[in-house]
């Protein structure tokens, strides 16, 4: 192909993305394309720099204008250092969250001016955008319990706040149904990872002989 | 007053903005103002974080478009924190660089589309604009005797990038002569403050028995 493939994973914390990122990654790998995993905000040290910042609880005098801006900061150097000379020699590009993220928490999860955090997204992804999304769904109670044991700034955000996340993210998937593909991932984690594997449809991909 | 004023300086480093903001603060205050000065990026603690990575020479990789979005997250921090419940109690807000900066080091410097840097100047500056910019301008090499020994990421770049963003400033002021005021800063001190304190004109301030 000439171009790659950029896939995204989005869901609230605890809903299993890492773990469904690396499975999709190693089942595409195991049939010969070259796979680059990374994740948003982080990956490359700059945008690691950026996360610390984001993540660390002593911050929370943070505005959300600051908040939106810093991850849109990270996603850029993100963007410009891996993702697009990925995609330009023609690799799949998967991503543990982009832009979707910023839409449900600081959007919808901070209530900031959706036409504030679209022109953010805007500048910070260089103009990227998925090709597909895997939004994985659980509700609130059951990914609480799935979060570390030291919880970060977000993880520190309460039920409210989280649900108003997943509400977000509901409404983005309603959005645009061809693009984001929304799976329970209360199902076993074998179940989930053929739906995440069904749900790359229309990409392209040669799949058969892929086992979940 | 029912709002606040807001005064930046701006110039390629090394052209004397810090003093300058500092005797002007004092000035005013002298008056029975009441004055904030403030430094972007910077002054509060999550703002000064942002300052850190932006100025580390270890961060070479950083992408334009990171570099911009960085210096917007850090001064919606301060717009947020300091800048507007200031002006909204009817202070005098000071500040050491605003959003003129990033058009003339990220767009005339780096060279980044001037609709990213205008787009990302609207987003970091939460729509406050200062009511008056003082631009002491100096040429390159005057500047480059009085930056430090120890130089940051910015004060790095070459004489051609230093160039282009004087450059960049004298395009910005001949686009609004009436808020922006070039003045000579290779002039004496006295004779620089006293220009300061008459570019205020027009702005509603007594600045009767204030003495540069």
């Amino acid at each position: 192909m000439e171009r790659g493939l950029f896939i995204t994973f989005e869901g609230i914390d605890g809903c299993g993305k890492s773990t469904h990122a690396r499975i999709l990654a190693e089942q595409l790998e195991s049939r010969g394309h070259e796979v680059v995993l990374v994740r948003d905000p982080g990956t490359v040290p700059i945008a690691e720099k950026i996360r610390l910042i984001l993540l660390d609880p002593a911050n929370g005098a943070m505005a959300p204008a600051c908040e939106t801006l810093l991850y849109e900061a990270a996603r850029a150097q993100l963007a410009d250092e891996v993702i697009r000379p990925a995609l330009a020699r023609g690799a799949i590009v998967i991503s543990d969250r982009f832009f979707d993220s910023t839409t449900a928490y600081q959007g919808a999860g901070r209530e900031l001016d959706p036409s504030f955090v679209a022109a953010a997204n805007g500048l910070g992804s260089l103009g990227l955008a998925p090709d597909r999304t895997i939004l994985l769904d659980v509700d609130v109670e059951e990914a609480s319990g799935r979060v570390d044991d030291v919880p970060d700034r977000m993880e520190l955000e309460g039920r409210r706040f989280r649900s108003a996340v997943r509400d977000g993210y509901f409404e983005l998937a309603r959005r645009d149904l061809d693009r984001v593909r929304v799976i329970d991932a209360t199902l076993p984690e074998a179940e989930v990872s053929a739906r995440v594997l069904a749900a790359l449809d229309g990409l392209g991909l040669d799949l058969e002989g892929a086992r979940p």
